[in-house]
Formats: C-alpha cells, structure tokens, sequence
C-alpha cells in the first residue's frame, strides 16, 4: 500500500536503487571523489565538436554505465525524466530522441538530482509505473556561456562565485528490491529571501534548504540524528556557512552536516571559488561517494537536499530577486 | 487499487478535475472562444511593466479562478506542477514564491498542459497526493522575444508560422468525485524527424502526435471512435493536415479529430498565420469548449493530445534538427 502525502513528505515504502552510472569533467576528475566516476573526460568537449554535445555525450555515457550494471536495455525502462540546466532542458531532450521510451524533464535548477529521483519514487511508490530512469547534467562551459559569459572570455569572477560542476548521473529506480532503498522524499517550497546577487547563489538557496530541512524534520518527525549523513546540494562554503547559522539560532549544531559543493573538489587547493554548483553537484557526491558508503554498510541512512536558484538572466536584467528551492530524497540500507 | 503502465499509457480510475481558471490575451478575446475565459486583458503587459510580469499576472489571475471555483485556499493544495515556456520556467517560478506550498515545472515545451496534468493524474491515482493544481501559461510577446525576435520589430514572418497563444490556465485535480474524470494518459516519447526549420513547428511536431496517438490507442486498444472529440495541441493548419496524411497512410480518416491551434482563432480572419501553438493553445482550448462540452453532457469522453516542439535557439545555431512529443490525457463525464 502506498504511503500519503504527510505535509509536504512522503515516507516511501518500495522504491530502490538498482544502479548508477557516473561521467564527470577533468576538474572534477581532479577532485578527491575523481577515482570513484565511471569516466571522466580529457577536455569540455568531450570528443565532440560544442560543449553542448559534449554534455549530451556525457548523459549518453552515464546511461549507457547505469543501464549496462543493471543488465538492461534503453527499451526496458518505463520512463525517463530529466533534469538538466540548459535552455529549454535540451541536452536530456535531445538524447532521448534516440530512444524510444516516454520522458519529459523537470526543472528545479541545481536541485533536479533530489527533484527528479524524489518524483521518480512517487511514481513507483504509486504502482503505476515499475521502473524509471533519471538523467541529471551540467556542464561548466555550457552553463557559464548561458547564465552569465562564455569561459573563452576569462571574465573575472567574484569571490562569492560557485564553479558550476561538469557531469551527468543516471540512476535506475526500480519496485524490484535491491540492497539500497529510497526511504522518504520532501517536496520544496520556493523560498525567495530577497537576495539579488546572481554571484551569490550559495547564501541565495540557503533559507530554502533550511525550509526543506525543517520541514522535513517536521512531516516526519525526524532530526539530524536520524541519518548518519545530511548534506545539502550546492550551497558551497557561503551558504553552508549560513545555513549552519540559520540552524544555530535554531539551537541545532549537527555533527553529521555537509555541502556536496565542498565535497566535490578540493576547495582549497581547487580553483572553484566557494565550491561546486549544478545539477552534476549534488548527484555526483551523492551517487559516488556516499551511495558507495551506504552499498559498504558504513552508512545506514543519509538525506540527501539538493538546491536550486530558480533565476534566469531575463529577471536579473529585470531586477528581481532570487527564488530558490530544495527538494530532498533519504537512502537507506535494506536490512 | 492503482492501475498499471500499459505500455506508455495508465487508464486512472480516482482523479477528478474540480475547476480550472482560464485567463487569455487580446487577440484571444477577439477569437471564437473569448467569451468563454474568466478573463482578457487589453493589452500585452496585463497591467504590469514587462511582458514577463504580464504573463505573471495572467496566471495568478487564472490560480485565483481555479481556487475560488473549488472554494480552496493556495495553501489547501498539496502540490503545484507548473509549466511555461520561458526559460527557466520563470513565470511559475516567480509566482510560486507566494505561496508556501510544494512546487516544480515539467518542461515539454507546448505539450505542457497534457503532461503536467498526466503527471498529477499518475500522483493522485498513486494515492500518496490527495490534489495538485496545475499552472501552465505562454504569451505571445515574452515567446517572440526569447525564441525570436521581439514583436516590436515586426520582423516579416514565414507562412509556416505559427502564433503563440497568450494566455494561462490553472487546473485542481483531486481524489475527490466530481462530475469530469481524468479517464486516462499516454506519456509521449521523444520523436526526431529531421526537420530543421524553427519557422514550421506544426509540421515538425506531426509526427510526434502521430506516434502517441497511435500508441494511446494501442496501449488501450482503443481507436478515434472511442472518443466524441480528440485534439491535438498545437499543430495548426499545416501541422494538422500532415497528420490526417499520416493517418490516412493507415486508412484512417477520422471525422472527430481536430487541433486546438485551428479551433483558438477564427484562423482565416485573424492575423495568426497557421493558427496557434504555445502551453496555453490547447490548455486554454480545452478547459474551456470541450470542458464545458463534457460538463454539459454534449460529449461524453474527449481525448487531448498536447504537442510540443523541444528545440532551442542554441540547438537551431548548431544546425540541430527538432526533437517533438505529444503527451495525451482523456477526459470523460462521470456517470
């Protein structure tokens, strides 16, 4: 029987893990988390001949990891969604017309990996559909050219900045039990604290990381000390800071928290800025380093808030602020 | 009990439409169908100072109508599912700040009306998710703009073109019975023909139609005479006699099959080239003439096929050809 909507969460009862497949950039191949992709690349491009196919390229070849571990084939999966950051979310539109399955795309900005995995749950968690694949991307080069100057430019970046990562994820979830579970997911609201920096992202997406926290906490009566993990999806340095102080008013001072923008590189010693940002971002972290640490048993449960800063250039011309939200999926061991 | 994925399709047993607010622009107003919206506006910035914050209001106009119908509150929704054409999804983005309920955008291009209440049909017949309201909306003016050139430079047009609609509709799906049932959906999947010109989106998207048509009817070995009406989104003139080509490939020559792009305009009196395209073309066309159709038992099970073209400008720049879908829902009185 299918769990019900408690606020804005639902506990989930049988939806797995069943595989990944990971590509990521040379930056983050250089990163401490770099050995743990299925393949990385040598330049932006990727072999291809714009960074836009190259991107494409990338999805193509997380799918091709993900579907290969799973022993499947495109065909046997019920449905597709993506979630990547450019325009009209053409790099998952263009890839899947070569494969002749139903997709649509989601768009949450950096937060479609929790968005789109928590939204594939639901689906299977309502019995109607038995298998879905979620195809998340971003691209440094790609999004750099889109959200503010191409990179060929060399424009001088402020000490706020986040460095967009370069990767794509593609994970099966499956009604077929596995070792890995989706335990509970937390749809976001949009959170807007009247933040008008588009260099500031990190502290932009805090206030709504901090709403998707709490109120997951509420719907569920949870804490941090229910998971062995909790991060956020691209706050990087900024922002975690922030949300760690949002969450010390609170009197909470959780051990157990961290940012996947500052787990993805070596901060200090990378050239990122405050950290990493993009859909990639918390989808790489997640599906490598901790996915692993739940397959080893080292982690029972993690709760994974991936954040989004739903601007577009058009309204920063238009001098809005900046709307943000998170959505959140839990992991969990299958005893 | 839910219903399964027959194929690309789902028959859903326990999802009701409960009311929806239609709001359009002037040369809607002007079109067959004008007296039907709750609301027009006389000009393209619907009493704001950019079009984008017209198209804003003309959907807050159109969530207020769906709310008030239903006697709802914003807060009384579990969910909202939006989908426009800006990028980033910034109409439903910005207008979602407002209200301290779950949110996130779909992106199918003009077939945003089908798949964004397909998917909240799949999340209440899931039983996790008690009602959604879908929010989708276009404007002619913020669409030229971002896909082509802004309207006040009276670039000439081809005779292929089509015209965006203006105008937004805002839908309450629920678990509770009312008197119109969403009856069943067809996910599309994601159809390349190798048509290459942004300037004839109809034709481009034909065959999409085609294949989801098809596919419906396979999935619930159904055919046209099934239905009393079925339409497709947005394929106009040209568009729509390419698939009763298609069709009469297969000998079959449906006398029920129409396209909302043809039935929005008078399209031989109105300046609209082809007819209309754009997320609000067959949402407004449907949640008005054949939703009132069906309240007043003149038809009893209609079937919408929304199509959308999924190019982007940078994907025109880079010679790309245009991926198309077409999503379907049915829609039928309940006895």
């Amino acid at each position: 029987m299918s769990s019900h909507f408690l606020g804005n969460s639902c506990l989930i009862e049988n939806v797995y893990i069943a595989s990944a497949g990971l590509t990521a950039g040379m930056v983050e191949a250089q990163g401490p988390l770099g050995q743990k992709f299925d393949k990385t690349y040598e330049d932006h491009y990727c072999g291809e001949d714009s960074f836009e196919k190259g991107e494409r390229k990338m999805l193509q070849d997380a799918l091709n990891f993900c579907l290969q571990k799973a022993k499947k084939k495109d065909k046997d999966i019920d449905l597709y969604i993506g979630s990547d950051l450019l325009n009209q979310n053409v790099t998952v539109s263009y890839l899947m017309r070569n494969i002749a399955r139903p997709a649509f795309n989601v768009y949450g900005a950096c937060s479609g990996f929790a968005l789109s995995n928590a939204l594939a749950a639901l689906l299977i968690e309502g019995q109607c559909i038995d298998n879905v694949v979620t195809l998340v991307s971003s691209h440094n080069a790609t999004a750099e050219r889109q959200y503010r100057f191409p990179v060929e430019y060399g424009i001088q970046k402020k000490d706020t900045t986040t460095f967009t990562a370069t990767g794509a994820v593609a994970t099966l979830l499956t009604n077929k039990p596995t070792n890995i579970k989706v335990e509970s997911i937390t749809l976001g609201r949009i959170i807007d604290y009247k933040q008008n920096d588009p260099n500031d992202m990190g502290r932009a997406m805090a206030p709504a990381a901090y709403d998707t926290l709490m109120t997951h906490f509420h719907d569920l009566n949870r804490g941090f000390d229910d998971y062995d993990q909790v991060v956020t999806g691209d706050l990087s340095q900024y922002g975690h800071e922030l949300l760690k102080e949002m969450l010390a008013q609170k009197k909470i001072y959780p051990k157990n928290y961290d940012d996947c923008g500052c787990l993805l590189y070596d901060i200090h010693n990378q050239d990122v800025f405050q950290g990493g940002s993009g859909c990639a971002c918390s989808a790489l972290v997640s599906m490598s380093y901790f996915y692993e640490k739940l397959l080893n048993k080292e982690m029972k449960r993690v709760l994974i808030v991936s954040t989004g800063a739903l601007l577009s250039p058009m309204m920063t011309f238009q001098k809005e602020t900046i709307p943000c939200v998170a959505h959140a999926i839990s992991l969990e061991v299958v005893e």
